[in-house]
């Protein structure tokens, strides 16, 4: 914390609250009560800095960054707020810069299929925009209402699409980010291809606004398919889960949109809370699994779906099948998969966890951590779901996060992020290490990678003005 | 250069000779005259160097790269030294770092599609190792006999299916690298959602070796298609060229694999030094496509480039198409588009640029350079040809190396390279920066990006001890 000023506003010098007036006029500088009527997002610790600042511009935001540094300000950069790792909280003595009114579409290029867009813009925003050309971001994710495509490099998020389409960093095609010092980098290629340089924009991708700040991104869009059909597998096992996915990767008409697996208990959860059910669907299969195809006709990729039903049934003849025939039933069985609420609302503050795990290797992990959990602690029974063409699984445990010892806390972490990195996965596949995984990033990285980290930040962030204590601590 | 030692054999210290012989091996480090009968790639000045190192292992270059440090002795490393750019060029005083003899397949885990092997497998290796599964690593180009995965790597390989599956970038999963102070960094994780802390390995991934030696990746895989489909397209415009691209990207189908561009005066050379025609096809056409489909089902392969035609035929009716109905004939066609060896049979060391532009401005990008550089000289008459549904042209001028005048190279260079990185494009598109473009970068790159490489560069190498005077100079 930088020391106390005689005339500061709560932990803020004067001068450079002053400043930044000038920069953004006083309506776009919000403090104390002001700050408690805006939506904090994930949660309130978020705005728990002395201000929060609403630019409009890659300018202001460098006049914002300078006066910062020099001031020895810490600036917290936050977008969409929908982060679940704490990477966008703040405490006082800081100043938020969100990029909220960032929020202009610069140009999209039809026949480039690429999009140049502000920070603050949401994924919804530029899904809407790109639809008109029948193009789409190639990324997706339940928070698109909120997260903004700034966040969503800052993080390098994932979602449904990334088997297909890689995770943020293969849609980002050039980049401008303010750096610490206030000067920005300018690097707004619309290219796939370019080699001019050690491509530093990728230091920015998933830095969560610890080396610079976002400010814009040139972005890759794909066709969206005339059709798309979806159905929901009921399979016995992992195997069997990869098996279908495989089948669906190499389907001859069109091609796979999603392969999301949905295991027991959490299945159980949704579709009893929604009360789903279909005919001739066991409500109890070990892993359901929703497979979505895009192309040109829908009832070609029914018959697609068929196919790959009948192939699966001669191995697994307990697997049963529902293909949705209308944008409703496609809706509700994707309910079944995105309704994680459900679960925040039985037990607030879940301990939530993300890792990549090598398709390989999913059985045996998902086989051995499961009893793990239940040694720990006997009623552990965790949701678990997720991206299984890419081998991203989610973990939620039916526990309030407030009833965890930290103890407890620490043997749970124990048990899932044993021998993962060694193995070829992660610990962190898209929710990034924020506030929250600082530990776990330095107890489970190669120390070599970590210190390069640190020698990184210290390189780009000497004086520790963008978002400190996230990501190297 | 390094103090010269009394003892030193050329202009490396005999300790440091000692170390590499201990570590390596007598029959493993090449000097002298041993050098010469090597086979030294595009270059003979890749081989300007004392030593020649051929280590065998991770470890070996580490301890190389540590005694190198140590001594002061400057590392240049080398893959298939197929670099048209200079990334590998030596001199007296330093040691080249030969990745040969890291050629091993470490693991093909084909039910992930991802493949562990060392730096030094080459492509055509890694593609028939990979084959045995019907998978393929989704990158491919013509020096695939020789140019190895590490190179590939460190320098961001592009080539024709980059538009489909990304550049290198895109394709590696996991790294393993030595650091210039000997330390391994080591990151081999096989999936693609990772988002655990900085992702480094994008430092050296196209830093061309200036900041670390790539030792291992760990290489996303892509399924093989049953059939394939090729067709050549005699097209009025860029964008007729265009037009066809689009509707290769959105066959029902199938998918595009391939779309090369060949303007009429490099298919005038490749066709008439090929005694290539076809009945019907007009020999003048100022694009010429390839197009190459991938799917289950040859016949509906060609039923798709039909209907590709009958699309295109409605606005350009004077253009022509033939469709390969054989191996051979497919072979005959890429040859047209592959065999750049006549131009330099022709104007030996031809000069060559390598640009991405905007697919929306290539048209006015090629109306404006030809007869700019028809009035630098008016024989100036470059074959041009390249990856259109990137961006990718490749230039080559029709003159020999030798034969331009400095000042006709930089007015040359000054004419391709004007207002690209500001209009979203770049000058160096998939050959890398090397020696030979240090100047251009320079001139053409943002200079806040420019010093952030620099920065990057003292951060991570401070004794400049590897790849010294490439990339940043």
């Amino acid at each position: 914390m930088i020391e106390q000023n005689a005339h500061a506003t709560g932990d803020l010098p004067v001068t450079f609250l002053r400043d930044i007036e000038t920069t953004i006029g006083l309506s776009h500088l919000k403090q104390g009560d002001a700050i408690a009527n805006l939506d904090y997002g994930v949660t309130p610790a978020n705005f728990g800095a002395d201000a929060v600042a609403f630019p409009s511009s890659t300018q202001e935001i460098a006049c914002i960054i300078r006066s910062a540094a020099a001031h020895g300000v810490p600036v917290v950069p936050q977008g969409g707020r929908t982060g679940l790792v704490g990477g966008g909280v703040s405490s006082p003595g800081q100043i938020v810069v969100s990029t909220t009114r960032l929020n202009r579409i610069v140009e999209i290029y039809p026949d480039e299929r690429v999009a140049v867009v502000e920070a603050g813009v949401t994924l919804q925003a530029l899904q809407a925009a790109a639809s008109e050309y029948q193009l789409e971001p190639g990324i997706d994710l339940p928070s698109r209402g909120s997260a903004t495509i700034g966040g969503m490099v800052s993080t390098n998020a994932g979602g449904i699409s990334a088997f297909r389409y890689g995770v943020m960093r293969h849609r980002v095609l050039g980049l401008e980010a303010v750096l610490p010092d206030g000067s920005i980098y300018s690097d707004l290629t619309r290219v796939v291809k370019n080699v001019a340089g050690y491509d530093l924009k990728h230091l920015f991708i998933g830095a969560e606004g610890t080396l610079g700040i976002v400010t814009r991104a040139a972005i890759k869009l794909e066709p969206v398919p005339a059709a798309t059909a979806t159905a929901l597998f009921g399979l016995p096992s992992v195997e069997a889960a990869l098996e279908a996915t495989k089948l669906g990767l190499s389907v001859e008409y069109g091609h796979m949109r999603a392969a999301e697996a949905i295991w027991n208990s959490f299945f159980s959860l949704t579709s009893g809370e929604h009360l789903w059910s279909a005919t001739d669907y066991y409500p109890d299969y070990p892993v359901n699994l929703i497979m979505a195809l895009g192309g040109g006709d829908e009832e070609q990729l029914q018959t697609q779906l068929g196919r790959i039903y009948e192939e699966l049934y001669e191995t697994y003849p307990e697997m049963s099948a529902v293909v949705a025939t209308s944008q409703t039933q496609e809706a509700e069985l994707w309910r079944l998969r995105e309704d994680t609420d459900l679960i925040y609302r039985r037990y607030p503050a879940a301990p939530s966890f993300d890792v990549s795990v090598p398709l390989s290797r999913i059985e045996a992990y998902v086989t051995r951590c499961i009893p793990e959990l239940q040694s720990i602690d006997p009623t552990f029974d965790p949701y678990l779901f997720g991206h299984i063409a890419d081998g991203n699984l989610h973990i939620v445990l039916n526990a309030a996060g407030a009833d965890l010892t930290p103890e407890k806390a620490a043997a749970v972490e124990a048990v899932l992020y044993r021998d993962l990195t060694q193995s070829g996965g992660s610990f962190s596949a898209e929710h990034g290490i924020g506030s929250k995984r600082v530990h776990a990033l330095r107890a489970t990285a190669d120390p070599v990678k970590f210190a390069l980290m640190t020698r990184i930040k210290a390189a780009i962030d000497a004086g520790h003005t963008l978002n400190p204590g996230k990501v190297t601590g």
